[in-house]
């Protein structure tokens, strides 16, 4: 993979240039995007634009990907849908222009699953051409995993990060709720679409934060003490494969040996509930999201699509209400939990990528989080006997994005070990 | 003007027809539209398509307005601004598609300012054209006031629902906070921006927001005891004017001899830290929101906002998540108010409309609700000396939609007694 840390330390101390990484990149791209088709568009000459403007930025002219569930106003623009085949809107996200702001240079639009739901799109798993890379953020979690991009953009509205991080073996950020703006990209759900990004590491994906969003985030993974760690072991609705059970209790023994102090922690009853709404909000939400396309163009969606469609369309409003009441009584729960930590460990997924491109895997580990709206990342590191990548979640609290990415770039660290 | 109930049960009395009221409709636009420039787009001609699963929908087949910062797909779409000429967005945004849904045929889009911020647009007041019609809903709340629709959908990021209703004399509800969805709307601030409707009474936007939130709102203003008012007579960033504070002491002398229990409020610490840091949020998110209008299009934007996003853009986020905490414990302080009243009632603006068209006047009165996110309505009926239309402000307690919307029925029903 290319590391942002590693690639702008080059270019500072002379031993690469941008013209060089742009050569270097543009072989990338030739070599495994015909076989992983992370890409719906891709401007692979603008790598090699000179941008002094942007160099001078602290993403020093370095390039980006966009799920293609952002609007970008140079790019064609398709939320993975037909409907939308060839659009062009007149303006970029919230987050792309101030990613050029900070210096980045958006080359491509990476596929996402139509209108970031479950229907998968045709990208593979970087590790292994046969699995799924995970979705919706398909393309983003493939294209930095396979070395195309030192960081893409991703949403997530259930487990669209955390889960194709884990599959592809990316380190991801999904920050605290509208820590940066969703403006621009296409709505599923505005209780819970949530931006975040794809790096090689946890220290790149701070490092990334930290220079659009203007908030003191970097880490290095040397300078954090050992956090105190809660790990949950089950009460989520799936259950994880014996592989990811036994890298969990790796990362737990690591992590102890590092100085760490592990606890258990078993989720209370009221964020049992909250886990239990999310697809309420999310399907009673995305039917009126997405009303217009069920309307005009219903013939162009997936039946899957369709369906949840349906189903939220169908959902009372009363039990909306109520799902919307068990989730702020999540949120309060959730609070209570870190007064003796400051991280929950979780699995990122039920088990590595599954075989197949048919679906895009499970949410079951990360929708709580993404309905409390914490900051949750994934670490990266350890793997299943076939070498397939199994990702460790950690959660902080709401506002707390700085301990997620320090305990994270931590335990990146003590698994690399 | 055109009351929604009143066509609705014309019409299911066989008193008037749909194609009567296209004709009144068009009549009154081709009288009033040259003057009022209520309209940045009009199909008048959608008034006499015949549409038969409309008409059988609860809002009957009766014409709608859509405030031109909602997109629309089958109308253009600018924004209030020249970046945005002729612009033609893919789909509607989600409140649109559902009030086609109910019935509603949008025959036109109302004039913004400039992305619903404070620059004016070139709509007149329909109760005196000397005089603004308020904003940013400017040409929902003239082409409602001046009977040239039924009712109009508007937004409210400060003050842009309560105010130009209050200054046209129009009924407007700004429901709670998502109560409807506001995909597809313009962003200037996500956690402000607010979907609203005006229409001739109270009882005509609840009967509209019933028939597309599908929930059970409906009043008629005779069913409702006698609301307990709290009144706030002062503790906002503006004073009330003479005229306006003899208007809410008359509110009040009539609410008291219609039975209504009315005490004094005074607006706690916490409210008026909130009502405060109202602009911090609004211009730190609106930078974001507007962020590639800024870099691409600075010299398409008048220069009141370029200022507002260059100053928003300054404020630190330190600033920022301050302002944040300030709202949401305002938000809780705001709950504790309605232990023993049903509504807060205020001023819905300083004064009867302002002369002259060179500003929409202040949203003092009404940007501590929005920030709160309580409903409000504006409920009009009284006048200043000069015939000019003062509107009282009744605020609820979130979620409680269905009181703001009875006690303003009942008020209206008082007013005008």
């Amino acid at each position: 993979m290319l590391s942002v840390l590693a690639l702008l330390a080059d270019i500072e101390a002379g031993r690469t240039t941008r013209a060089a990484i742009a050569a270097r990149i543009g072989e990338a791209i030739a070599e495994r995007e015909p076989e992983l088709q992370a890409f719906a568009h891709l401007e692979t000459e603008r790598l090699l634009d000179g941008d002094a403007a942007a160099a001078a930025g602290p993403l020093g002219g370095l390039p980006f990907g966009v799920k293609d569930i952002y609007d970008t106003f140079d790019m064609p623009t398709t939320y993975g849908s037909p409907i939308y085949d060839g659009w062009r809107p007149l303006s970029d996200a919230a987050v792309v222009t101030m990613t050029r702001r900070a210096g980045g240079i958006p080359v491509g639009k990476t596929r996402t699953t139509e209108f970031a739901y479950l229907q998968p799109t045709v990208t593979r798993n970087p590790r292994h051409p046969g699995h799924t890379p995970g979705g919706s953020s398909s393309g983003s979690a493939a294209a930095v995993g396979a070395g195309l991009l030192p960081f893409a953009f991703g949403t997530q509205t259930a487990g669209s990060m955390m889960r194709p991080g884990s599959f592809c073996g990316v380190a991801a950020v999904k920050p605290s709720y509208r820590l940066l703006p969703a403006v621009g990209m296409k709505t599923f759900s505005w209780n819970l679409d949530t931006v975040g990004l794809f790096a090689a590491t946890i220290a790149d994906c701070a490092y990334v934060l930290s220079a659009i969003s203007g908030r003191h985030l970097r880490v290095d993974g040397t300078d954090c003490a050992a956090p105190r760690i809660g790990v949950v072991r089950s009460g989520f609705s799936v259950e994880a494969e014996p592989a990811m059970c036994e890298a969990l209790e790796t990362a737990v023994r690591k992590a102890e040996a590092a100085g760490a102090r592990v606890t258990a922690v078993d989720l209370p009853a009221a964020l049992l509930d909250a886990d239990r709404v999310q697809p309420t909000i999310m399907e009673f939400e995305g039917a009126a999201s997405l009303a217009h396309e069920m309307d005009r163009h219903r013939g162009q969606l997936s039946p899957k699509l369709a369906e949840a469609l349906l189903r939220g369309g169908a959902i009372p409003v009363e039990t909306y209400d109520a799902a919307r009441s068990t989730a702020h009584a999540g949120r309060r729960c959730f609070e209570t939990l870190f007064s003796d930590i400051d991280v929950l460990l979780t699995p990122s997924a039920p088990g590595a990528a599954p075989a197949g491109l048919g679906a895009t895997g499970s949410p079951a580990f990360n929708r709580l989080f993404t309905l409390i709206g914490a900051p949750t990342v994934n670490v990266p590191g350890l793997t299943d006997p076939a070498g397939l990548p199994l990702g460790m979640q950690l959660a902080a609290r709401f506002g707390r994005d700085d301990m997620a990415l320090r305990a994270g770039a931590w335990l990146e660290a003590v698994l690399a070990d």
